[in-house]
């Protein structure tokens, strides 16, 4: 679908602009790219399409700050298993059969997913990035791709030097919806000299650097042992911090590492599924948010979640937290819902193209339906989004000015084609 | 649609029966309210309507343990809140102006909910029952009614006078999707000599009792100071676990009382998307079951969920206590799916009837289609249904052999109607 304009009339508009303001019922309007009104009802410029919004929440479309995209192939083939098994005897055997093709299918499985369920945005870490990369132009999403980068593998030059390339490429290619980084896995797979590399290699690129930190207890205390400083200590003092860095996890900081994650600004990327499915603990999100961190939610890849629906997500950051401090009052249905949105932007450093709904911004919207037994009565938008709604309630996901899927329809992708492809593929590797 | 036949065909069946048979592609036949046959594809008898089972699963509908079903009209309108404020301020001011009419359209609302979202019967306690009644009959779903007894009401007579004429009522009218229970709220809200004579009532009338046990610390605490018994204990001792009963919440139990409940065969109701949002805490879910208590699993209202949906609340059930425990091996994907239909069924004492597929019993079936991006590739049925399916995957819902769903058309109810109306209702109550 050609970069055209649309409107969006008398719907409800949560905007997360700095005067967060909802809007009862509004109008959004969208020129190619860009978010060029939004405001009362009846007022959007006239536009190619017209979504008629009446009984529908439109909003920032959900921002993944964290996942594996193409593990999607891995889907449900390894569950209720310890972590450690998990890896060794089920991923990492599976991801050794990886052929590049799977990375493209599995990217756009996930993909076909996220636009369903209203995700405009994700930050991917993984293999065959330049697959991951295809399947984001062709399919219009916007995201922040890195590969993977493993010290201790025996192929590890070669990956740095490919990741190098990689973000040169993107840079140089202009393409408007990519914004790549580098994805050092973790500081317990990575050596102090290849992790001084990539901090050398992002400053010089102007890009960010996405690694796992904290994620179980087991991490933090070997880290202890072994370096005699937290995972987060350790790469603060290896100057990453020195550049954007997305961390995901943070399940298991110290008192002192939260100081330090607020101090250099890093961005937390949130994951309760994936926490609550491995067992690997609660992230202290509202000490981190109430200290100054900037809290983003990620899905983690799908063979430990297992969907990249960030609306569950929302809703077990808001669930787990309340439980976990025996506060009802903590992470309220509005905190997770921006959590997902404008958070998970601040985390990225992309907040000034999206996560808002604001004139000038890039148009990543989503339309949400509230005609349905399960949103009804209409009490609270918000709550009704957080705490009710399903994936399946999204009618409408706009990426950059693209209608990427209207009314169940997806328009970019070929859906059936991608489950047979992507399907065929996972047979073949886990067996 | 009249009781006829039905036949699904090519579906891979969760059967649940005595050889916990998972059949990878076989066929289910209905005649009358019956299930009649169960086993190998393209053999069921010919039936009058035929469901192409091809990529979908076919398991026994959900048995939701607790709800307060009509509380769908309050669903959104206060979140967030402190419990005891929530009650006081909020939803106890709202209950008393209720009017029947108000009760019966919330109750439709929920059912419209629970039909699309797979769930075929319900254990309900609210106010004007007889009102929850009419609704259950006229849309097709199964349900064990109760009406709150609060013994410290001041019309607490009237009510009892009133519990036991519809348990009579409902045993004289012979409904063969009823049964009728007494619903004294809570120890806490129940003088000893209530609590004694609603034993004795259902005891002589052969029902079951359903009532509120160890929600919250406190409600412990204030037991245990003013009767010198936990509230298990003391309902044990006034007999009440002399005749059945299903215990909602029992989040905290002590260890003796763990013993009590598995002695008695007391059906506890697990809701964990209730207690997370509540704050209330987390039920020993794993050590109840090791010591062979007996754990459905339930929504609660939609005040207190926001919704009605068993799918959600079976993996909040798997993932909630894989990150409290720290072991992800603890209820596996089949047992949180086996707690919120067999187990739930077993904890109501209906499971003679419903619960499982087996030749004989009552046809309660629901078909989820897996031919969907985040249910691809399709490596495990029931690892997908648990962490990766959606309520609105659920294409066919079957109630004592009536379709009362199919492609997302419900059969029974007018949707839009019931919408509209509660809709109505809901606004002039919250005001």
């Amino acid at each position: 679908m050609s970069l055209g304009s649309i409107a969006i009339k008398n719907a409800t508009i949560i905007t997360f602009d700095p005067d967060e303001r909802i809007i009862d019922v509004g109008d959004i309007g969208i020129a190619g790219s860009e978010i060029v009104y939004v405001g009362g009802a009846d007022q959007a410029p006239e536009a190619e399409t017209t979504i008629d919004g009446e009984g529908c929440v439109v909003l920032p479309g959900f921002v993944n700050a964290h996942t594996h995209l193409a593990m999607t192939l891995m889907r449900g083939f390894a569950d209720d298993m310890r972590v450690q098994e998990w890896l060794e005897q089920k991923i990492w055997p599976t991801e050794e059969r990886l052929e590049k093709a799977d990375v493209y299918w599995g990217a756009m499985l996930g993909i076909a997913e996220m636009i369903r369920s209203g995700t405009t945005c994700f930050n991917d870490m993984y293999w065959a990035f330049d697959e991951t990369l295809r399947a984001v132009i062709e399919s219009g999403i916007r995201a922040c791709p890195s590969g993977v980068l493993i010290g201790v593998h025996p192929q590890a030059e070669e990956h740095l030097a490919q990741a190098i390339d990689f973000v040169r490429r993107c840079q140089e290619d202009g393409h408007e919806r990519v914004v790549p980084m580098f994805g050092p896995h973790a500081p317990y797979t990575c050596p102090d000299a290849m992790l001084k590399r990539v901090r050398a290699q992002a400053q010089e690129l102007g890009v960010g650097i996405h690694i796992h930190l904290s994620e179980t207890k087991q991490e933090v205390e070997d880290s202890l042992r072994e370096h005699g400083k937290t995972p987060v200590e350790r790469v603060r003092d290896l100057g990453l911090f020195d550049v954007h860095v997305i961390a995901p996890h943070c399940v298991h900081p110290t008192d002192s590492d939260i100081d330090v994650l607020a101090e250099y600004g890093v961005g937390v990327a949130h994951n309760p599924g994936s926490n609550m499915k491995l067992g690997s603990g609660i992230a202290p999100v509202p000490e981190m948010r109430s200290r100054g961190v900037i809290v983003g939610i990620g899905t983690d890849g799908a063979a430990s979640n297992n969907n990249l629906d960030m609306l569950e997500e929302a809703r077990l950051a808001a669930l787990l937290h309340k439980v976990n401090t025996g506060d009802p009052t903590v992470i309220s249905a509005y905190e997770a819902l921006a959590m997902a949105t404008r958070e998970s932007a601040r985390a990225l450093e992309i907040f000034d193209q999206v996560g808002s709904i604001e004139v000038g911004k890039r148009a990543d919207v989503i339309v949400i339906d509230l005609k349905q037994p399960h949103l009804s009565p209409r009490h609270n938008a918000v709550s009704h989004i957080v705490y009710a709604a399903r994936a399946s309630d999204v009618t409408a996901t706009i990426v950059h000015g693209e209608l990427l899927m209207l009314d169940g329809k997806l328009t970019t992708l070929n859906e059936e084609e991608i489950i047979r492809e992507a399907s065929g593929r996972a047979a073949r590797l886990v067996r």
